[in-house]
């Protein structure tokens, strides 16, 4: 942390500055430029953190240097965490598709969606039991019920289930259905959802927040880790920005960026990051290129009838299609889809 | 609604839209144009928000045109309501201000914060004790030990007491011991929480979300309503821009649009709006100029000590300063602040 | 300006950059703490900002200290600059308000609004000849005959004049009608417009570009004081952000924050900064709460027939109905408005 | 353009409305909802955005309804525009790299990145005359001279030129050296130059502003092609967001968008879009496989000797990596790279 003093600091300032400094316990590196005192603060990081230096008078601004996360950090955990599931992988020369419906509807739909993914080659499918709706009105998901029918259609295909949790109260519920619990993008700063589900020994899917900064997901994540959880995957999933073209704009420098700084597997999800089907297939494939580990892709049936986000969602027959493309991608880029 | 068609859109593809809406239901006004079919649907508005019309070959947009709210909106609730919480009202001809520290520290700070706020002339306290840090590292509060000193402090000074409940697990305990029960800014979408206060008959504090869109905004408070709480007061507490200078950016104008589309009393945090206490004064008077109905201000002992917030954090003489200016103010806006 | 080497950065890494200042002539403070080592860069501040630091093996981050500006800021200049034209003044205690229409429509229309401006109890009137329109088959204005119908008004009137420069090629011709020249949002960052207009003496309003952040809008100013023209005043217009609601984001913090960091007077424009008439009186007011010397606002005969932005125009009655409330805030902030 | 009512407006109200678009000679397709009055204008595209609906009392908002571009949008003009100079082509099957150094600082600088350019088996090399700097004390480009060194690398390599115009006064000057001319971000919507380049016959890459929409890009690209300039290359650069990791957030959606509502070539440029080396490579690929016609790249033989965007500029090594990893992926894609 470096204290930068205004230019026309007086020495009172900064001694008064120095003194709180040291009584605090801290060290201090004092540069005397011609024009500006600055200080660079030593001592323990967290501690660091408590200090109300804008306070003082004189002081122009505080820089923060060090970094606020440690487990999520590719410092002091130089290789890549891979997220294991059965035989399934996140974060190695595989790439992983999850896909399936925005809501779980009912039993016929989900069963019909399961086979449609393990035609396509993916090996996870996804579905909502509970929803977050903008609104009270709309349609908040089957609940247990939608559980039991994704259960029900792993048995059926031998596909992996994640669906998103959205309360403290049903993680453990959540738990015994899915093998991903997924924290929406909303969620990401539900402090209380993250502490409860940093208990379970499950892997995580965790979005990014709507406006949420590459920091502020890494330290989400670090809530995760700092609980004892391991298993993280990252989600980039549009940001909100001026642009009302897109449901969101997909940031896919999100991608490399985190697969930097962390050392978590990173997937995407084209479909909530654009909100349109036809920009699906040119996003999916532009977010492999940029090294994602995976994607999160909505598919229905019949996306006319979906009961939630059916203009984002693919049919079957563009799914596949998808599928095949990234395949080919895929090779050029020296992993494996299939 | 609105579905616009494209301009080469065929004779069948706007036939197969037409078929589709007449089998769900739907009246359609027909409106066809040298250049574009546009249609107008009409009919029950929830189902209306399960049309999937963007999955049609040919649709060009689909414009929804009636508001999404129907219980916070003014359409149907002309008056402004007025929250009334003993001898406090919001929305009506008297100002309020909530004010005191960003976190319960301790006993001591909240009792000496407490004289302080009195002091300067406000009725209601605001203070921390669950706090939802970024960090997992930082201070998280003094949870229920915090509420049981607020309530003291409200015992010997009169003062009321408000405080943000983080976790739908604690709403019962927290409804306990004060008189207002915050909703952060993290937390607007976080349903689950929504429903959980929306059955209680407890005044609501509902803060806008960091990209929280005006609409958003009143879906949030449309979920407390609907659940049958009636006492939501909505809070401005800046919004998340590329400047970082600033916090955050606070959105003033958000003042009179939220009171030109709700009934609801609307105020405002120039603290977290804008992270700075030197902008405090400045923006907490524009606030009210704006026909705010009060503020939420930070205010601390001694803010060099604080454990969250020092940075936004008047001390008492800043306050009691800004109480008599906004003194002078509210009269020249026929209000009343004392 | 601070180096922050990567917390594995090798010895020989930190030796190069060492040599590198060292050859470039810069000196280095040196702090070697327990995790990183981290160096102050000492020396010509001009230079600073062409070392390529990022492109060294090792570093982790640069962090810029000193405020690139030196003629805008309140560092070396700590008066109030008070801006003068005739016996008007920008920056004391007298506020200014700015009125006229959007655009120059026609000789009768500007020498009607000039009337109403004058008689609402105004000194200055506003109106576009040279239009920057986002389409270009918008109105683009009267040109050089608009500004011959403002003249015309001026004489008549005894207003001062204030119209957009959007060119280089007209500045001369334009500093021959106008008392004040307007850079508009678009143009902030027009450096070939920037510096043409500072080699005149004659009063500029320079509006805040729709992202310009406040740094980039003092650098604005900054290359105006460069060329030798002092007389700048700054104009907060909104900003760009995800509210979709209103036009843009009035940020009215800039107001204390420019006043704060500059010496500049600082005028908002509420038309603009919301794009409803119905929002410009709340925040015209909050704009003067907040501090700043005067607003410039948009006001038509008929806002159903302008040409450009009726649908954020006050009409006569509520222009003058403003200035009535205005100055009454006005006393109540110790500033005088007639 | 469809202007809803509000839900109480009266019956004079709405009579108000249709009378002021029927003396305006408009159309009106009436629908009379249980809720609300609902109104299709029918008539001339550009005369109704001189309408000033929302001025009168009753009408809750307007919503427009057709796009504002026309001989940019593919609804008029079907095929993909190919844009051709020489041999090289943007936007068909061979995609085109477009390197070099941020400014043109020496002649031998750039005699050198000119062969390092060609090596790499790019085709066209760029390279700053005239730089728009934030801070008028940085360098500002060696102006006519640069385009001399330029020329002159140009004639030993068989290299094209492409270089930023900035002032309306020189682009009959740089137009002599150049053989495209470049808008950068921040001229945009600098009309008084984009309606002088419009009347040259020379090919444009336009950048998108930072705050640009998808519409106002398409607007600005439409003040080119209505001036009679027919060869615009569109460049998506990065737009300004809240996050703060990388200079800008790269909008690669984008590229899909523009090739689906213009039939203009779409270039990206991933330097300026991250501001930072590591990130160019996935990102430049993950443009082409979004389906870019091409990538605008910063090069340079020492970017820890460069005088502007060294942080941002490939060695010529990672060049000449970068160019073979896209030749593969190019292969994927089915286009052509060399």
């Amino acid at each position: 942390m470096i204290v930068v003093m205004e230019m026309r600091a007086t020495s009172e300032q900064i001694e008064a500055v120095k003194s709180y400094l040291t009584e605090k316990g801290f060290g201090i590196h004092l540069s005397q430029g011609e024009e500006r005192t600055i200080m660079g603060i030593i001592g323990n990081d967290a501690q660091k953190a408590n200090l109300n230096l804008e306070n003082f008078e004189g002081v122009d601004k505080v820089v923060p240097i060090l970094t606020p996360y440690k487990l999520a950090g590719r410092q002091m955990h130089e290789r890549n965490t891979i997220v294991k599931i059965g035989d399934v992988s996140f974060g190695g020369d595989e790439l992983q598709v999850m896909a399936g419906p925005c809501a779980v509807e009912s039993r016929e739909q989900i069963l019909e969606v399961a086979e449609m993914v393990k035609a396509g080659g993916a090996k996870i499918m996804r579905g909502g039991a509970f929803k977050p709706r903008t609104s009270p009105y709309s349609f908040q998901g089957l609940e247990e019920q939608g559980l039991k029918y994704l259960a029900e259609a792993r048995e059926k295909t031998g596909l992996l289930i994640i669906s998103e949790v959205v309360d403290p109260r049903s993680v453990a519920m959540m738990a015994e259905y899915v093998d991903i619990l997924q924290i929406g993008a909303r969620n990401m700063q539900n402090f209380a959802l993250l502490r409860e589900i940093s208990h379970y020994k499950k892997p995580v899917l965790l979005k990014r927040g709507l406006s949420a900064t590459i920091e502020e997901w890494i330290m989400a994540a670090e809530y995760l880790l700092a609980g004892g959880n391991e298993d993280v995957i990252l989600c980039e999933r549009g940001i909100r920005t001026f642009e009302t073209y897109t449901r969101n704009t997909l940031d896919i420098s999100a991608v490399p960026i985190m697969k930097t700084l962390t050392h978590l597997p990173v997937v995407v999800d084209p479909s909530h990051g654009t909100g349109k089907w036809r920009l699906v297939n040119p996003m999916a494939k532009a977010s492999l290129a940029a090294g994602a580990d995976g994607l999160i892709i909505e598919v229905h049936p019949n996306p006319k009838e979906a009961l939630s986000d059916g203009p984002q969602s693919l049919t079957p027959e563009n799914f596949t299609l998808l599928m095949q493309e990234l395949n080919v991608l895929a090779g050029a880029m020296n992993k494996r889809l299939f």
